[in-house]
């Protein structure tokens, strides 16, 4: 069997010109980076006259550890898509080099979904990454210079907001000590670094219309706070305008093309649980106005990433998605029906069905936002033929729409049904999408109607200190943002070893934060990781070129 | 009068193809960034049958902390040649986007002799400068993964040779303290951050014929030393491979064009103390593959820059430059004629005349390598006429051929007398280009032989340390390497104050490095700073960018 490299390395891609003109992108609005990658400009954007085309979103069911393939089913789906005729383009998020060199490998769909030239996508790509990365550190690097020459803002150094960030998985920055050497070199304090796809900068990007938003986002970003506790911004620090300029490629979306020449957008990746975990607003706009059907993505299971695309995004930028997609593995329904890890490999029916609850709530929660869902069964060469009915028998209980999805193994051809399923969706006039809740309510009920409605808990909980920040952000006017919930991906709760549909329980909220460009505040609800390690034998020990150029190991 | 970036703005560029095109390069070399940047496929180097162009080096007297105007004179020159109907290509460093942010502003030569897109070159260009630091973190987080999980090998954590990297003037990363936070994140140790450009994966960009030579220097690099004493490379971590990769695009030479349309490659641009401070050797064969004259830089003064150019460059390249040009500036040789910085500006013919032993050396000087030079007067708008003429009576009397360069304010046209006599130079046959001192020397020797015959020193002294660094390196089999002199620029001495034609000085290496990978020995004679700072009022502060995407402040 081929890996997932070498499928992509045999690939027969199209000029990214050609792939343009499939959307009716001229050449003068491109900007090439080599042969068969290319930023996009703006400037179709300003054409209100042209129709937007159809969003779909593509989700998941709370996940295992290795993912449910929801970017290799949305690669899939549009594949079939085309398959059938239709104009139809990808949005999907940029990976980070860091997780590339650790554990993960790259990240593109997989088998014969993919989206190419898989290589320089997860290597570097067009440079969006580190143009977050640089304009995030610019700022750190302005800050800690004001420090150094007199402080006249009266920045208290032991509350910086701001860390600092490295596209790489390297756990000894988490925590460090910083401005040390003596007075010429700094003003010694507590710092860290996160990866960079949890830096707001790339949240920011994400989320911003046009230049003149991203400056006045970046401008409003929160530093730190004066010694009397008033917060210091990107703006006070003159940052904004330098930290833009950094950034003028890089809000432009990145078109690449799929295994089968389907136009992709690959442009953005912010986190999924302190920030959005979606694509950027300019990609998924530029796909609406370019092609009739779009298929995105959001990060992690429906809980997170489709809650906050409907919430956060969706609001934000005024798109109405017409149908979702729930993918489901048999491999995760076992899971949630109690099977350990060692044993997920073995067949076991009756497991698949004792993790149905899962998928109906994920199910259930869609329908909340007013979008119409079919179920995808992402199949795995190791799934049984009675696991898989036992896949197709809850979604018949649900009344729930439901396809086989083989797009893994045979691209767009494995599809088909599930590309006609959406299609009826997406053109029923069934949708009628609205946010789960309204801005105005307070911050605390916003969690708290997530928290019940699309966790199942109870209610929600908030530590002192939460509670103490949430006072403040709404006594400095944050109030009527959106939350951005920041859970474990493994759990309806806040829990990771509760699988199912867990009930009873209550979610609480450690500690809260602003991300005042993004325009969100993050509620914590356990720990969260933003500066991933390397394993015992990182991925980057396999990586390696040859001496014409060709790349191995990167899976 | 317009400021840089206003000139480079309202310049008319070609599409890079037809750039391209006047080098006989065609499209299917090129890998378009953009309309007006390509990275240059490495084939045409293999090309043995194809004669290679006339190499001209552009370096300077002794310069103020302003620069003397080597870019804009290696741009203005080569418009000058194109002017005179010959076909010429630039070959110069890319600026590093730290500075950018501080002091400096951008750096893509100035006025009328210019490099352009000019933001784009100061802001990311084509990533090469991202892909270094992303290799060059790569290895640190591998290899603090590695003290992490279990340190096999053995690393001293107290003998760690390798920083990390930012391309960001950040004093507060200078000295900073790591993996702090407990047993899940990483072992504590001292570490610290230099700008990128002093990476030594950056000198070996520069050094390396091609990727097998990359990924085989990359591996030589030394990390760290065991317990035993033993140095760890690279190699030993496993990283070269990936590192390699991430390098597979930055080592491609950078095409973009000068403000009259001239072919220029921008590409790779180490330190010039710690490091040779010299384009890439790609670059610099490609543009002599290409075009019939070269004109190329080196960092810093002649005693530096060219030393190092002809010494580490040339000899590992198998260069032979043909010609010389020494920049010259009323203002730098009025300095060396002991006026002080606020009266710079003041005419003082007697003064340019006091500093005529600066210019005198540096002009000697070359003439050990093989090479004939020509003084080029780089004119500012302030020089007096008087000052003028005593330049050139400073070289009538050396008997150096001379010209006045007017390029910043005209264009290749105010170059065209300079151009005539580098282009006679060039073609006399006159060069018999060799190293000044032989590999098989001892480094001890080959130091001794730089301070002499390069600075008028009358001997180098090591400290003990330095000595103890040098046996050992002889040992471990780095004996033959040539040497890489970390000085001050200001003066011919190891003393910034000393200006002129010193003498009777001795100079003290006080430390010893290895760049293994690069293929040199650093010798320190001082305090080198490999992480700048901002100033009280970061350039960074000026730096904006409008709704239509037009940047300003950029200088």
């Amino acid at each position: 069997m081929q890996s997932d490299i070498e499928i992509a390395q045999a690939a027969k891609m199209l000029p990214i010109s050609q792939v343009a003109a499939r959307l009716g992108l001229d050449e003068d609005l491109l900007e090439h980076y080599g042969k068969y990658k290319a930023k996009v400009s703006l400037d179709p954007l300003k054409d209100k006259n042209r129709p937007d085309g159809k969003l779909i979103l593509v989700t998941a069911i709370t996940p295992t550890p290795a993912g449910e393939g929801k970017s290799t089913t949305t690669v899939g789906l549009a594949q079939a898509i085309a398959k059938l005729g239709r104009r139809v383009a990808v949005a999907l998020r940029e990976p980070s080099l860091g997780p590339c060199m650790g554990v993960k490998g790259g990240a593109a769909g997989g088998g014969y979904s993919q989206v190419v030239p898989m290589e320089d996508i997860n290597l570097h790509f067009t440079g969006d990454i580190h143009a977050v990365s640089t304009a995030h550190n610019l700022l750190s690097a302005m800050l800690d210079n004001h420090l150094q020459q007199g402080n006249e803002l009266n920045i208290d150094p032991r509350r910086i907001a701001w860390r600092r960030v490295l596209d790489m998985n390297d756990r000894a920055l988490r925590n460090i000590i910083v401005g040390l050497g003596g007075k010429a070199h700094g003003v010694p304090r507590e710092d860290g670094y996160d990866i960079s796809v949890a830096s707001e900068v790339m949240a920011i990007l994400c989320l911003a219309g046009d230049l003149a938003d991203l400056k006045e986002r970046l401008s409003r970003i929160i530093v730190a706070y004066t010694y009397a506790g008033e917060p210091v911004t990107a703006g006070d620090l003159k940052a904004a305008g330098a930290m833009a300029a950094l950034l003028k490629d890089a809000i432009k979306p990145n078109l690449v093309q799929t295994l089968e020449n389907v136009p992709a957008f690959i442009h953005g990746g912010p986190f999924a649980n302190i920030a959005h975990g979606c694509n950027s607003v300019t990609a998924t706009r530029m796909a609406l106005k370019t092609a009739d059907y779009v298929v995105t993505e959001a990060g992690f299971g429906a809980d997170l990433g489709a809650e906050k695309f409907f919430n956060i995004k969706c609001r934000y930028a005024g798109l109405a998605p017409r149908a979702v997609v729930l993918v489901a593995t048999v491999r995760a329904l076992k899971m949630h029906g109690g099977v350990a890890k060692p044993d997920l490999a073995k067949p076991d029916a009756a497991a698949v069905t004792r993790g149905a609850a899962n998928l109906a709530k994920h199910y259930e929660n869609i329908a909340k936002f007013g979008v119409p869902a079919v179920v995808a069964v992402n199949i795995f060469p190791t799934d049984s033929q009675e696991e898989l009915d036992a896949v197709l028998a809850i979604c018949q209980n649900l009344g729930a729409p439901v396809a086989l999805s083989n797009v893994w193994a045979e691209g767009g051809a494995g599809g088909i049904q599930l590309a006609e399923m959406v299609l009826a969706l997406a053109d029923s006039g069934q949708a009628a999408f609205a946010p789960l809740y309204p801005l105005e309510l307070p911050l605390t009920e916003k969690a708290r109607i997530i928290a019940k409605e699309i966790y199942g808990a109870e209610d929600v909980n908030f530590t002192k200190e939460a509670e103490q920040m949430l006072a403040v952000l709404t006594k400095n006017g944050y109030g009527n943002l959106p939350v951005c919930m920041a859970k474990t991906q493994y759990s309806f709760s806040d829990d990771p070893t509760r699988l199912g549909r867990p009930e009873g329980f209550t979610v609480t909220v450690r500690q809260a934060r602003i991300s005042a460009g993004a325009g969100f505040v993050v509620l914590l609800t356990g720990e969260i990781m933003t500066m991933p390690g390397l394993p015992k034998r990182p991925a980057a020990e396999n990586i390696d070129i040859d001496a014409n150029g060709r790349i191995s190991g990167l899976f």
